[in-house]
Parts: C-alpha cells; sequence; structure tokens
C-alpha cells in the first residue's frame, strides 16, 4: 500500500524541476530494475513493487532496499510507462564528479532537444566505451523518463555533465574537437588522436555557430542517397563506429 | 471548413487496417508536405491547410492539387502532432513494385515493433543510398503516423515490401545474407560483396530461428563499453556505413 503523498512525489518526479530539487529520478520495469539492483543498489532510494515481484526478487529486499508492495491499480497511477511493468524505483541522480582532464573520446551534444536521441546516445556511448558526455545547459535532461527508457542500463553506467559548452571548449584548447556537419571532411579519411572531442548538434539546426568557431576539425558521414540529414544518435553512432574501430 | 465525414477518414488512417482498405495514408507538416509537391505531387490525395499555409503556397495549388482550408480547431482535430503545422495531406500507399532481381544491397528487418526505428532506418537508408528494404509480415507498418514522423521526406523514395522472409530468402539462394547478431565477425573484417542483404533482427529477441538459419555470414559491431546491445535503427545504420564506405 502506497501513501498519497509517495504517490504524488513520483508523479512530480516526471518534471525535471522536481528531480533536480529532489536529486532524484525514476527508473522502472524488471529487466531495468534489475539491472539497478545488481550494479547500483546504493543508488536506490526506494522500490515499489507488486507482491509478485517481491516474492520473486527477496534477494534484492535482502541488501536492505526498501520496498513498498503496491496493487496493479497503485501501479498504474506512479508509472510512466503505457504498460507499467511491475517495479518502479526512485533512484539518486549521481554527483557530477566527472574527470574533465580524463583522456579519450568525449562526446559534446549541443542543444539535443529529443529524449529519446538522448537516451540512445548514451546507450550507444555505453556500447563503444565512451564515458563522459559533455551536454550544452539547453540539452534535454537525461533523467527525463523518455531518456531513461531509451538509455535502458546504460544512464548510471556513463558520465553526463551539463556545462556552458564555450567555458568548457575553452578549457580544453589544444584538444583536437570534431564537428560533425554535413559539409566537412569524411570521417573516413579522418584518423582519431588519442584524446578528442567530437561535437554533435541539434536534430534541426545543428552546431551553433558560437561552439563551432571553437571546433577544429569538420568531419561529415558520406552520403549515396538523397536524404538531406541524418538522425542525430544515427550520425553518432556512425561516427563512434568509425573513429573507434 | 472541412465536413465531419472528411474529418472522421482522417482520423481513421490513423489505424493500419483502415490505410490498407483505402491505399491512404497521412504525411503532415509544413516541411514533409513541401517535399511531397515538390518531388511525388502525383502522389498527393487531398491537402487540408490552414489559409496561411494556402496563401503562402498558391504554386501547389496551381498544380491542381485540391486543397481544403481548415481553421486551427479544425486543424488539431486531423493532426496526429502533439504540435500540429499548418498542413496535413492525404497521400497514396506506393503500390510495392520492387524489382526484387535488383543488384547492390538489400536490407530485410525481422520483426522491427518500434515506429520510430522503422522510420529511422527509412531515412538511413535514403542517405546510404540502400533502395529496397523488405519487410517481415509481422514488422509494423511504415505508414504509421510515427514511421512517417521519424523517416522524413524518405518514405517514398524507398522501396518496401511486406513479404514472408524465408520464402524470399530462399528465392535469393546464392546472394550472400549477413545477420547482424551480437556474437559473429567483426563488421570491420567482412568485405562486402556487390550484391548482397543484410538482415536486422527484432529489438528485444533478434532475428528469428527461421530466418537466421537461411543467412550465410554472422556479422557484428564489436563492443568496447558494457551495454548490453545497441538499439536497432543505430545497429542498422553502423553497418550500412561500414559496408557501404
Amino acid at each position: 500500500m502506497i501513501s498519497k503523498s509517495d504517490v504524488k512525489y513520483i508523479q512530480s518526479l516526471a518534471h525535471k524541476k522536481f528531480r533536480e530539487e529532489e536529486g532524484v529520478f525514476v527508473i522502472e520495469g524488471v529487466k531495468m530494475v534489475g539491472e539497478l539492483i545488481a550494479e547500483f543498489p546504493e543508488k536506490i532510494v526506494q522500490l515499489y513493487a507488486t507482491q509478485q515481484w517481491s516474492d520473486e526478487n527477496k534477494q534484492g529486499m535482502s541488501q536492505g532496499i526498501p520496498v513498498t508492495i503496491v496493487d496493479e491499480k497503485e501501479l498504474l497511477r506512479i508509472s510512466q510507462l503505457n504498460t507499467p511493468n511491475q517495479v518502479v524505483a526512485t533512484v539518486k541522480i549521481p554527483l557530477q564528479k566527472m574527470d574533465l582532464a580524463s583522456t579519450g573520446l568525449t562526446l559534446v551534444l549541443d542543444q539535443i532537444q529529443d529524449p529519446g536521441n538522448l537516451g540512445t546516445i548514451i546507450r550507444t556511448c555505453d556500447w563503444f566505451g565512451v564515458q563522459n558526455i559533455i551536454c550544452s545547459l539547453d540539452t534535454v535532461d537525461a533523467y527525463n523518463p523518455k531518456t531513461v527508457q531509451s538509455a535502458k542500463g546504460s544512464l548510471l553506467r556513463i558520465n553526463i555533465q551539463y556545462l556552458d559548452l564555450c567555458s568548457y571548449l575553452i578549457s580544453k584548447k589544444g584538444t583536437p574537437v570534431y564537428a560533425a556537419v554535413l559539409e566537412g571532411k569524411s570521417i573516413h579519411d579522418v584518423h582519431l588522436k588519442e584524446s578528442a572531442i567530437l561535437v554533435i548538434g541539434n536534430e534541426a539546426k545543428g552546431i551553433s555557430k558560437e561552439v563551432m568557431s571553437l571546433t577544429s576539425h569538420a568531419i561529415t558521414i558520406p552520403s549515396r542517397g538523397k536524404a538531406e540529414s541524418l538522425n542525430a544518435a544515427i550520425a553518432t553512432a556512425i561516427i563512434l563506429s568509425s573513429f573507434l574501430k
């Protein structure tokens, strides 16, 4: 049985303002919560689960994670999914403690607006071992329910930091900064430096002028067809695959 | 002024059953309808547009395309978008007349379920010049409103055919058939034959057993991270980019 105030609290976490105030977001569903318990139990604030899930997951509970039993109707009220799936977790948003001096490839996102795209980009980074993502301050929030769903289990594995991109890029002076654009050098002719930054721009407008002026290499995915552009997550994935092969 | 029966008709086209019965689907928004008028005017059945759009697009009308003027309220009723955008077109679904003996790369989709993924795959094919997509009979419908939106202007440029995949693959015996799987040969070590088929499987279950048994090469996008898998549209894009470079 869940309290009215808990229902309200969880519903409020659909909004960025409340997530930021509370430092908490929501992860849902048997698979994703299962991974969460296995990998990041310390990040879980509270689980809300059906009796069935609870019976089948005594382990998770024995780790001292508090579980509130909910019925199907209550689950429906606290879930953001079209088809609620047995368990909802409230989870601490990681403190942003990325080592900005780290080497390797860092992905920079300039005004990505679609939460599904951001989630897919995070999942793709986790596939290719890209640990650090810097988002412009106006990029969609990574703890948005849609981003959480499309990132699958990868969200907590990747360091994500929201920064003023110009200040960040100025602080990284000397590091090669690759800008994904429609007219640049083919990605197949570019040899990635050991430490580098890749900038991906907004879905419709691309990279902003100010950020573009701080990049050092314009690169392009060669086209053979008629589409005007590629989806931002698709472009990111193709470039990461080409760079990191 | 739009008639009640037209409103009902357009709303019904959100459902696959009615689209198939009528052979008609819906394309919306200033940009996509603009491209449609420029590229495929003969496919348009009827436009429903605001007075403003109509005034700004006399050209389209002078080509003899019928336009019904709608007000904002009417537009809201016939639109599938969260933010309706001035113009809605009813469009003929292309007759499937793909040349199944064609050379080049053919993409085969086995049970893709997410309409956004399918649209993104179509857009990506259009970027890379992949002309032909064969979908299993249980792949999501390509004329679904969400697929139309995520395919951007590419939907009518690509040949899409729904077939029994096993029969199709048997009919293509002798053509190399690459299966995208989690454990196969690295895509970076594969040299694509001039004429080939690439099979992408369902988002959760991958390629079905029956289809898998008719493929000739298992290929994989090498991972360096921890994500369990890649989004199906992302995997398609990375493989197409690698194959067609």
